[in-house]
């Protein structure tokens, strides 16, 4: 008999249509795999390739040399640019404003290395720091009002570049589907007085059925209404809105758990491509005891079709405690 | 210079990335082409191969017999199904209930025919014509709250079948998506005493930069804040919340602009995959003065990934005045 279950947070409903679950041998994966690195602009040594840093961390090198471990540049064909006024105008019933932003490339290695899980701790907990770094610097402009960090990995992904790397786009907005987060976080917290997020770990951590895997500082589990298979959260155990308010030990368990959670994926769905997103509170305001920064992962072994672009609600095959089941039981 | 614009009715925002716009052989389609008719259980003559059917409009023959030009059968693989009780139940802070509804393939020719563009306008206008006939059926069921009509063409567009087929899925909630649409709608219509709807219909007509098509009864635009390239709406000109209510000029306008616009996708865009989606109020909701039905056309041109499921905003590289200038000007 399918389910429906609603997602906590936001109110969407998703359809887990358990009569046709699928284990993960059912999905047509396009796994991702190397075309070679000869071209790469992103490869150590190629830095003349690439627009002039915005950032680096270095063991050696002056600025676009070689002798960084990660780099940050601007995005060669930006979505949004810094330069020029944020006008607003209408046209007629219309709103419209200035593409005032920033588009950014966090380049994880200068090895021409493919995925997250093939990246040291080390490496992707850097991808953090620099995500840390760049958020603050990028709130000292009072017109940009979001940061969104995300990664698109494997061109079924959206990815053009396979040398691993994340992306950051600031926005002068609060993204609708950020803006739906923080009102849902909020009417719960009026209801109940306490954090939705909060409240989740607890019961996860207690019910232990869509548990992956626990830290001293985070959990990795199975939401309860995902809208794709083995759509996976990690989500710190103290509330916290701000990612970038987070400790090193946080920020240090975050990239460990990252890369532990890739390599499971990369082992029970035969290295697929995915996509991972950071959800944090909105850059300039105050901290928020409803809202609670995480991380969503995605493989993307399903296409979304009419049915939920028209309704916004996702049918999902494989309930998520059986994809809880084969990720805790992957050997990494 | 980019600019973000905003869907008037949910307020979503999406960046129109002017700077890398796309024409449209600039996107990696994959052409929409036929494999051969020899195993489709969809054809006339094999209709032992599906289920019963649940209505069907036939020249002769009787019921599951060759002789219909049209069929509607229920889905073999239902992501809802109508058996059973609709029970509600918590899990701790968990929401859930049974997924009650109905999933069913509308057969939209006895021919093994592709495309909508393909088929004759009597045939497309038909399709509504069912549409209407189940919703009619359907609503007496007090627990669906809502149906959608909707179709998937091409692998891209997440079509398993390739003979010409509608579905439509019947639910016991209001989706998310449309309750944004109803919401949006009735804050517009507090606001200003008009439904945003009629008043962007009568904006195009007076722009007329975003208009591909006009007729008696309903115009084809771009809307002003697409979230694809390509993306096109038809909308009725008289003002209705519920697709049932149509009259017979209205939905063969319907069936013939539908064609039409397809017809132009198809020459433009080389057969591209696309979806569409008819939104219509929730089916037990008397007629409404904010709310107003109509289709939503995306050929699958580009991919969604980290960014737009992070935010819900989408980056558009095809202005809308741009995209209905090249299929204001396809010859069909």
């Amino acid at each position: 008999m399918p389910e429906l279950r609603k997602d906590p947070i936001t109110g969407r409903w998703v359809i887990i249509a358990s009569d046709r679950a699928k284990r993960p041998s059912d999905f047509t994966r396009q796994e991702v795999v190397s075309r070679g690195n000869a071209n790469c602009p992103l490869c150590g040594g190629h830095e003349h390739r690439t627009p002039p840093e915005i950032l680096a961390y270095r063991n050696g090198g002056g600025a676009n040399e070689p002798g960084w471990t990660l780099r940050v540049i601007p995005n060669r064909f930006p979505a949004l640019r810094v330069e020029g006024e944020l006008t607003r105008e209408g046209e007629g019933i219309y709103d419209k404003m200035a593409g005032i932003g920033a588009h950014e490339v966090i380049i994880e290695s200068p090895d021409h290395v493919l995925s997250t899980g093939d990246l040291s701790e080390k490496q992707v907990e850097d991808v953090y720091w620099a995500f840390r770094d760049r958020i603050n610097d990028l709130k000292r402009d009072r017109r940009l009002k979001y940061v969104i960090l995300f990664k698109n990995h494997g061109e079924a992904a959206g990815s053009s570049l396979e040398h691993s790397h994340s992306q950051l786009i600031a926005l002068p907005v609060v993204p609708k589907r950020v803006q739906d987060e923080l009102d849902g976080t909020r009417r719960y917290y009026e209801f109940r007085e306490r954090c939705v997020y909060c409240d989740m770990v607890r019961q996860e951590l207690e019910d232990n059925t869509r548990l992956v895997l626990e830290t001293d500082h985070l959990v990795v589990i199975s939401p309860y209404a995902p809208r794709f298979p083995f759509e996976t959260w990690i989500v710190p155990k103290r509330h916290a809105s701000h990612f970038e308010e987070a400790d090193i030990a946080t920020v240090q368990s975050l990239g460990s758990a990252t890369r532990t959670l890739i390599r499971k994926m990369d082992k029970v769905l035969e290295r697929p491509p995915f996509n991972f997103m950071l959800h944090t509170a909105p850059i300039q305001e105050p901290p928020s005891h409803n809202y609670h920064w995480h991380l969503e992962v995605i493989p993307r072994l399903t296409r979304v079709a009419g049915f939920e672009w028209g309704t916004g609600l996702y049918i999902n095959p494989t309930p998520p405690e059986e994809a809880t089941r084969y990720l805790r039981e992957a050997r990494i």
